[in-house]
């Protein structure tokens, strides 16, 4: 980690950007698997499961016992600690819930809004080393709770052509409707075109590698929405000399064992804690089983020192991190400064991985910047909102010569008579 | 029009099919305007302006001068209508201000989430034959109540190289902070990517034609986003014989002039009023300005007539219009069945127009079939929410095992010790 004191504004812009890869490049290769998918259906699906995840399938549905098998699997502290974070996420996001709006804006038109869910919603856990059954639960569970009528999961098989049983049982613990056997591209594909087996979504949401954001991103160009684009996870943590550095060693650490494209970075007003929390650092990797993977990320990473908050804080807002951790005196006014983060942990003992996993925050967050403009994964994400107006003649009388103006000025002869001709019916 | 009798549900896939377009085939030219804007800045901008608008330049931002021109070039009326306009707009969506959902998820684990106004916001409106200033309304308003710090404004140039007041009038009246004389994709890559002139912007909103719309999504792929994707207008009347031929003529046709691949269909119960709304659209047809836009895009219109009125609704919802207009008997009851569409008018006097202009709600709304996953432009488009997290010492004796368990299962040893090593520090 190399250490930046004081850089001067123009500088900031190189230590706050990202290692960047461009998805459009693999386009060309999404766009044929989605074709193949798009013709072949299920059997484009075999075949590339065969081809990339070198598992033998002979149906892509997980069956019941499947599902039951799983249950029996997984140990029951490991279902007690899913049940207590999926009480909390629960909490949280049905605390969510929209409320309606109406007003009469003048006398005599009223206009409302309101939340519907969104019907069928795709949700894609990546396989690999770790089964990510936490992202069932952050993805799953909001879902739910805005009443999407169709929740499918696809996730890739592990060679043997079973899912891991933590993932299918986070499934069941959420309601997820039905739970399929295809990952990567193909995964995405079959969720936005529809097979045989698998339905069309209206909305795809979930992290993968860059296959898998490729083949997102290329499917919202027609007929389907998705969460948000996808990059390499992040955290900052801010610091002064109140934090305790070996608490901010463990947090750079803990974003640093996800992939050798993390970054980890930490601000502080001391210099002090930037000497501690990089000894710290050295010392705890050794304990880590991902120590290989978090010593390359160490490399995208940086200690920036700075002499006062306000310019620690506003290389904050530049840099947009998807999680920060604010580690200072007064944690919450300085946390009143943060226009730009994805999610926000509060003083010393908010750590990144309770919410990762069960503080009841969504984990599921902008990276790369993207906080600049959109947000993370809320209850919201699950809903449209629609909105409804009613006019009655006193309504149609108070704003239908304005409307008519308004048209006639706009050159829409049509729109405009479309008010003259209720108008003058009530004359 | 052709008129439909009870279709069967596997002939509806074909009558709520939209004219469509696929705006991938433009990416090779629009990604070429990016890369020259992105090089060269202001000065490619301007040649695209001789190119394309056929306007001279020497420069892109419009002057306080050339404002105070347009407001004396505005009729007292049109202001007074606009302002109304404004008022009813800024009342609808002034009610959709966000309240911080605050919960303690369990006893010492405090969960908050607020949102913030987008920084930056690049608004587009279209040039072409009639000044579109009821979108500089619907797109400002909601940016300038959600705070949003900097509100820049696109629109091409007429030949002579100056904006209609009418436009310019808008964007002051609504707190717009600059306007740029630019149009087309390469207003899009300005604020995409930033220029001498034109500021880069975190998010993109505004309708456009089909170079507009793929220079959209082409940068919304990295670093930009945008609003929706767009597509041409639609309008659905669901009408029973409780409605008025003449005003649902009138609504449709007020579609129907918008362009020659805008959609309106008439879904009704009743083959009377499918009888008479045809002869009143022929007749009304004929007094239209736009007669020959509206002829040909009702070339690409239905009546669709069903004998129940369940299903009606099961069509809507289908067809998801971007506006719908109910013309029955108990009009709340059915509005309450849909679950598919972008804005709702309720009852006889509700004509789209009142919408499209002053009634307050917004008509940035999903089109060809989106509203199935996207919502309407509301006061949310302009703010993200950010998530922010407490634990006390409680909170994490609290959850903290069932961290360490979950982290352990994702073979994650890092998040497990960033949380083990402040349990510990408790004990």
């Amino acid at each position: 980690m190399e250490v930046y004191k004081n850089p001067l504004p123009e500088d900031w812009q190189r230590l706050i950007s990202r290692p960047s890869f461009d998805v459009t490049e693999l386009f060309d290769t999404v766009r044929n698997i989605i074709e193949d998918v798009r013709q072949n259906g299920d059997a484009a699906l075999i075949k590339y499961e065969r081809l990339f995840d070198k598992a033998d399938l002979s149906g892509l549905s997980v069956s019941e016992t499947e599902v039951a098998a799983a249950e029996q699997a997984v140990s029951s502290a490991l279902k007690a600690a899913m049940q207590q974070a999926a009480e909390n996420i629960r909490t949280f996001h049905a605390a969510q819930r929209f409320q309606p709006v109406e007003v009469e804006t003048c006398p005599g038109v009223w206009c409302r809004q309101t939340a519907v869910p969104i019907e069928r919603v795709g949700l894609y856990i990546p396989g690999g080393t770790a089964p990510l059954f936490s992202t069932v639960l952050m993805l799953a569970i909001p879902a739910q709770i805005a009443g999407c009528s169709e929740v499918v999961l696809c996730t890739p098989p592990r060679k043997d052509g079973t899912i891991h049983p933590a993932v299918l049982s986070a499934a069941r613990l959420c309601g997820v409707s039905r739970v399929f056997k295809v990952g990567g591209a193909q995964a995405i594909a079959a969720m936005a075109v529809g097979t045989e087996s698998i339905p069309k979504v209206d909305k795809i949401f979930g992290p993968g590698n860059q296959y898998v954001t490729a083949a997102k991103q290329w499917t919202s160009l027609s007929g389907v929405a998705i969460d948000m684009p996808a990059g390499p996870s992040e955290v900052e943590v801010l610091a002064d000399a109140t934090c305790e550095p070996s608490f901010v060693a463990a947090d750079l650490l803990s974003q640093a064992e996800h992939g050798r494209d993390s970054q980890a970075v930490l601000v502080t007003t001391s210099e002090d804690v930037a000497r501690r929390v990089l000894a710290e650092t050295s010392r705890q990797l050794e304990a880590l089983s991902r120590k290989e993977i978090a010593e390359m990320s160490l490399k995208n990473s940086r200690i920036v020192v700075f002499d006062k908050m306000e310019d620690a804080i506003a290389f904050t807002n530049s840099y947009a991190p998807e999680h920060l951790i604010i580690a200072t005196e007064n944690y919450r006014a300085v946390a009143e400064k943060i226009t730009h983060a994805g999610s926000v942990f509060l003083g010393n003992y908010s750590c990144e991985s309770a919410g990762d996993y069960a503080s009841g925050t969504n984990h599921t967050l902008p990276t790369s910047g993207y906080a600049r403009s959109y947000s993370g994964l809320s209850l919201d994400s699950f809903v449209r909102k629609m909105t409804f107006q009613e006019l009655t003649p006193v309504g149609i009388r108070n704003i239908g010569p304005a409307v008519e103006t308004m048209a006639a000025a706009e050159q829409l002869d049509g729109h405009k008579a479309a008010m003259s001709i209720r108008l003058n019916s009530l004359k």
